[in-house]
């Protein structure tokens, strides 16, 4: 292992390029997973396959996170994990992830090692292994991911466009943790389990192929805040939604978090925090009559025909908050 | 069409993505291609493979490109481009490309227009279709690829390790192109052959598959300069390689471009070019006593025993100069 305080433009591209590379070994060592080429060559190949699923995300420095408020390990889970999500989205499982990492030169060897720590134990929680991957310099930390999952023979892609009137909607995890957890973080407060929800999202894996496998007619991932994304299914889908604050998971936590920020307006903070908050990641479908939803899955409202993309809270409509990457928070 | 002079933050994400996404159309559009979904859902989902192949590379504003040298158009081509180049190198052709892109927020519609041009304009020259993205903002202009090709059934990939004593080294293209380009525009000379030539690389569409139906053992393509991948890919074969200068492929507009630039050194400077310089994403392949090797294939010497990664001009080691992504031009 290189001296950990030495530069990346000290150590020069190759040994970067070892470190991010990880333990998945250099090209020509038969990793078992039916991958003809692996690491270190021009491209990874990979073996023969149904149907692939193929998304990418870049993580970007002060406008995704900031480095003194999230460790390098954090970034390259993170940066996997938001993608990851997107396979899922599809119903599938992800099996492959290729890394493009881009940082600053004086950035350290020691820096690089926990990054290529968060990418490689990311992907294996997930079940997916690195294949390959890219490096460079920036004046800012770019970390930019391709995940890559696959389908079995006959299985039909969960997509967001084939919502149906009468889909009951369904909800993974606690919505509102991530954004709560980042209000925590800017007021002073760095630690804790919504703060560490924010700078990692605990992707729901498995799920995506559950709700395939229950009948679900459509799937997507939330990542710029549950109304948003919910609003862009209907739309997609020429439908419309209709929530009920009663049947909203809300965790406590979220309770706890207003209290810590101020006494004011406690109970619109923790909506607009369940409603608009991005960025953690769980997964929304819809589930026709006759489904089986999945236990993790939380019944939250109802598809009916109407505007497409409108979506009433409780027979009023609400307006997506949340997150636009053009124009920044809403 | 939004008017070409919005900016990015005040016309917003979705309108961005749209253009991004180009004339392949919304999801659930059959674009007679075999994929199950395209661009707008989730993730991409493609058909059936025997074999894929995927690589991701990352372009980065004032590393690889300045905005008052090169055009929006040529970014989006150059960051395709040199994707689809590693994806040749594999022996494959390019057919699916996903692109996430990062601008700062006062990036004008009009720009981003011709950025996408540049994106689906190389794909398709490529053969390719852009099948996702991702929209975010940055300090710079980052631009990362992930291209992805397949391998018909039975088909083996060209890897880098796999030289052997005795194959005839042969290379596409006229090394040296990309870097006299660089030096004519840094220089003041920003229009010309070879200034276009380094703004978007030319790849070799076709030729990857034509090494490895006319039998080569091993492929790479060179973007860090020929003696730097050359020696990279012996020291994976554990092979060494002897080059002769007379065979060397010496395009005239290098002589012409080392004249303009100064009348000292011209000789050394030219073959400095051709031998150190990157970025012009050729193929570089080694064929055995047998192989066809294909007619845009120029033979520049031969692989042999020896100390794993050496490479001989004319029988002297030469050092590899050219590119490393972590201590910038050596």
């Amino acid at each position: 292992m290189t001296d950990p305080a030495v530069t990346v433009s000290e150590a020069g591209e190759a040994a970067v390029l070892e470190v991010l590379r990880g333990p998945g070994g250099p090209a020509g060592v038969d990793r078992g997973d039916g991958d003809l080429v692996g690491n270190g060559d021009d491209a990874a190949v990979l073996g023969a396959a149904s149907a692939t699923v193929v998304t990418t995300d870049m993580l970007v420095q002060d406008t995704h996170f900031r480095l003194d408020l999230t460790s390098w390990s954090e970034i390259g889970r993170r940066a996997v994990a938001q993608n990851v999500s997107d396979v899922l989205a599809m119903g599938a499982d992800c099996t492959r992830v290729v890394v493009a990492v881009a940082v600053p030169p004086g950035t350290t060897m020691g820096q690089i090692a926990d990054l290529a720590d968060g990418i490689h134990g990311e992907a294996a929680r997930s079940g997916a292994v690195v294949v390959g991957g890219d490096f460079t310099s920036a004046t800012v930390v770019v970390v930019g991911v391709t995940a890559i999952g696959s389908l079995p023979p006959g299985a039909r892609p969960l997509r967001i466009d084939t919502a149906r009137p009468g889909d009951r909607i369904a909800l993974t995890g606690d919505p509102g943790r991530s954004a709560a957890g980042l209000a925590l973080m800017l007021a002073g407060h760095p630690d804790g389990t919504l703060q560490r929800t924010h700078r990692v999202p605990v992707t729901p894996v498995g799920s995506g192929t559950a709700a395939r496998l229950g009948g679900a007619n459509a799937l997507t991932d939330v990542s710029d805040g549950l109304v948003r994304d919910l609003s862009g299914m209907m739309r997609a889908s020429g439908t419309a939604a209709d929530l009920t604050t009663a049947t909203l998971p809300v965790d406590p936590l979220l309770d706890e978090a207003a209290v810590t920020l101020g006494t004011v307006g406690r109970a619109a903070r923790v909506l607009d925090w369940v409603l608009d908050g991005g960025e953690d990641h769980g997964l929304l479908g819809t589930f026709p009559a006759g489904a089986t939803i999945p236990p993790e899955f939380t019944v939250i409202g109802v598809v009916r025909e109407g505007r497409p993309g409108e979506v009433t809270l409780d027979g009023v409509p609400r307006v997506p908050g949340g997150w636009d990457s053009a124009r920044g928070p809403n």
